[in-house]
Order: structure tokens, then sequence, then C-alpha cells
């Protein structure tokens, strides 16, 4: 197998990269500037030796404890969960949120051979305690396996007497009545509220 | 700006990459296989070290000059003139053509500032003439800078008594002329030719 067949072979392994994809991209690199590609070369060749998990809340960083987690500025009382590093970085950039995280990289599924033990479970329930922490807010997905996930979490924590919620699920902003699905309907009227403006 | 962003603007630099895809990318390949990741990251390295432009047909290639030039099994008598390496895969893989080839890497395009100057056209004159070429395909893409270099490239072979020809252009096969084009259909109509089965 040649260099440009071999590269091809591995672009092609990147996620939502088929074939053709993959092979316009190596024409393209082929026509590219070498600093371009020494730079990229380097990242994915240092990538895994610099980038670790944080001990503390599971999120990938390259200094342990993340920012994020030795941040004064953080409200140190409370913990958000979430399913991936991604999900952190999304609910992150929003600015609503100013507390602390915990990544459980990965969800409760039984189907994928995933059960409690794998999330690292433990570990948050001793932060719970150790720090004392007021308010555990579960922002895994709205799905069969996030709300399998939050609900396993939160019969974990309820013993420690720390306030338990989970991120409002309905409607999205600009969305359709028409185009949503019953359920996403369902639980907007459960978890409807008075109107404040 | 830290690894994972680093990593992200550099993946959103590739043909078809946006900001979201490229951030994807990264998360997989802090997932991904540590082999993987040293694997794709030497061959970005060493890509323009290994591979180089054929001195004889332009295609990229490990060897000067590449297998096809090389071969003893391809037609020596016909050249198929092209605009990209990609061309020449294509036509290559298609296996109806057996002859050589010449990437011109471009077309003429006065708006880009491309000029015949800038297609090596001399050396394919010189090839048509010190090989003895019995026959030119023009198989530059039917567009206004594909035909224009076509014409140019048909007119600077002519006083050679090289025979040229050009690809074909009409309705694809499985199209519908319900959804051609007015100048794909006048292209077919003044291209038919007698029926054979």
């Amino acid at each position: 197998m040649d260099m440009i067949e071999a590269l091809t072979t591995n672009l092609s392994k990147l996620p939502g990269i088929g074939k053709k994809s993959a092979q316009r991209m190596t024409y393209y690199l082929l026509r590219a500037d070498s600093n371009y590609l020494n730079q990229l070369g380097d990242q994915l060749k240092l990538l895994k030796e610099r980038v670790k998990c944080c001990s503390k809340c599971g999120n990938y960083t390259e200094v342990d404890p993340c920012p994020i987690c030795s941040s004064a500025k953080r409200d140190g009382d409370i913990i958000c969960v979430v399913e991936h590093p991604q999900d952190l970085i999304t609910i992150n950039s929003t600015g609503e949120y100013g507390g602390l995280f915990f990544v459980l990289n990965g969800v409760i599924s039984p189907i994928d051979g995933i059960g409690p033990d794998d999330l690292r479970l433990a570990l948050l329930k001793q932060r719970v305690i150790n720090e004392n922490i007021k308010e555990v807010i579960l922002a895994t997905n709205p799905t069969i396996e996030g709300d399998t996930t939050a609900l396993y979490v939160y019969r974990m924590l309820n013993d420690t007497g720390v306030s338990i919620t989970r991120l409002a699920s309905g409607i999205p902003v600009g969305g359709d009545l028409e185009y949503a699905d019953k359920q996403t309907i369902a639980r907007s009227f459960k978890a409807r509220s008075p109107i404040s403006f």
C-alpha cells in the first residue's frame, strides 16, 4: 500500500469521513503547507501524552486538576454531572453555569455492557461527601440510558442529603409543537411552571 | 490555546470540515488507539518528503517516474490529459483506459491568474514529439475553463500531426433528460451517434 492510499485509509477512520472525503483530504494535504502538516502531525503524536483525564472531574486536560476544578472563581458547592467531556464544553460555553463538573465518560447501558461500576460513581459520591457539596445537577441526556443513569445516581446520592436536580426537558427554544415528539410534549406538560416575566 | 483547541483548529482547516466536525474528530482522537495516532501523525509529517510529482506525467508518486509512466504494460502511444491527479485515479480505476497520462495540475483560468504557462504545456508538447505519441485524449472537465484549456492544447498540438480527441460529454448513464441542463442536452445532440448493439 502506498503512502497516499495508507493516509486515505487512516483518514477514512475519522468520524463522519467516508472514502471519498478521505481522498479529498489527502489531495488537499498534498498541496498543503509543510508547516501545517508538521504541526498537525506533532499534535496527533503528542495528543495522548499531553492530554490526560482530570483526576477530579474526569474532563480532558493538560494540567491536573483541570483549570475548572482548580479555579477559585467557580462555585465549589455545585457539581454538574455530564455524560461526556463535549457536554461539559457545551454547558460551560453557555456561561449559565459557574459550578464544578463531573464527567461520567459514558452512561449505564446494559446492551453495550456498561454498568454503574464503569462510570467512576464511587468517586462522585466521595466528592459529594468530602467537598460538602450542596447540589448535584444531573445533566445526562434525556434518553433511556441518560434517564436510567440519572435515576441510579439519584438513588446512590440520596442518603448523603445533597440536593439533587435534573436539567429541564421540553420543547427546544425556537422549536415547534407540531414537530415535537409525544414524549417531549408529555415531559413539558409535567414540568410546566408558572409564568414569570 | 490549549492542545485540544489547537488540534480542533487545525482539523477544521481540512476540506468539508467545520468547527463542529473538527471537535467531534478531536474527541474521537482522544479516545483513539495510540498506534493509530502515531501512524497518522507520521504519515502527515512524511507526506511531502515521500510523495513527489512524477517528472513525466505530473501525478503524485513515491518513485520517479511513477508506476504508470514506467509500466511496460501501458500503451505508450496514447496520452490522456487531465486537470488533477484525482482525475487520473478516477479514470484509471475504471479499467477502460490503458495508455499514459499527463496531469496539468490546473486549468487555464484568467480569474484565478492561471495562464497556459502555469500548466507545463511545453513539456506535454515535447513528450508528444519525443515519444512519438499517436493520440492525445483531452479529459479536462466539460466546464468553461476545461473547454478553454482543451481548445488551447488542441491548437498547441495541432502542428505535431497527433490525433487529438475529447471525452464525450452528454447525459450521464442512469441520468434523466428531465433533470439535465440545456447545455448538456445540446452537447448530447451534437455528439449523437448511430445506434450499435
